[in-house]
């Protein structure tokens, strides 16, 4: 299956989710992890549309997420950083999406640099992970992201 | 905001709905309304989209869904023929929502020739929507279609 750049950017807009993981960790230089992920998440019976997802982008995993879901992942920090974000900075997001994306963009640049490796940058990618959720509350003491 | 036909069939992969709904209606000649409909829900941050896509595609109306929820939604089967279906024909989705779709086409072809006025096309209308959902069941006992 061929895919088109802007036909990837729509199926981002509705489908994709961008997100910053943020977990206790002990083994980590700063005790905290930090894990930006990009997810696509289909019923099984898309599964061809997340493998040609895979193909297009020239990286991730697809795997299976919970019950009949898939899901197309990048993790690794060098994948996010040459692939996808020179993607979706020549082709951008046009719902709110594009906000998560920023903020998402700075934590995986920050992490390039290895900023997360210091008190201050975790501090500040902290900042950002939180206000990725807060921003699109739902409704009172709901966090709700784009990944829902 | 300007859509490409590309963006347009990416973000209705992901977040359009085809549904043909029947509802009892004793003023309709066969005793049943058949009502074929494409919709787009967003929250309500992401009302322009919704606006644009009512600017592509010439046609639908731009209304509250519930809560925070707004929809762009084409009902009128005129517009269905002669907006949606050209459009998705030329520019074919790519997950099993393509499937709806050559069903909800179907049934807006026999509703544009009448054949909802007989019961011969009603019975093979009501056929074809009850397979649209059965199709996409997600469990035992639960009818589920592309539109949730």
């Amino acid at each position: 299956m061929n895919l088109e750049a802007q036909w990837v950017v729509g199926f981002t807009d509705g489908e994709g989710c961008f997100h910053v993981g943020m977990a206790k960790h002990a083994e980590m230089t700063m005790g905290i992890q930090v894990l930006p992920e990009l997810t696509i998440v289909q019923h099984e019976r898309d599964v061809k549309v997340l493998h040609a997802l895979k193909q297009f982008f020239s990286c991730g995993v697809v795997r299976r997420n919970h019950g009949d879901r898939m899901c197309w992942r990048v993790r690794r920090i060098e994948h996010l950083r040459d692939f996808i974000l020179p993607f979706f900075d020549a082709h951008p997001l046009k719902t709110g999406k594009l906000q998560d994306y920023a903020a998402f963009r700075r934590v995986v640049l920050m992490m390039s640099e290895g900023r997360h490796l210091t008190a201050e940058g975790v501090q500040e990618i902290r900042k950002i992970a939180e206000r990725m959720n807060r921003g699109r509350g739902d409704g009172e003491g709901k966090v709700k992201s784009s990944c829902s």
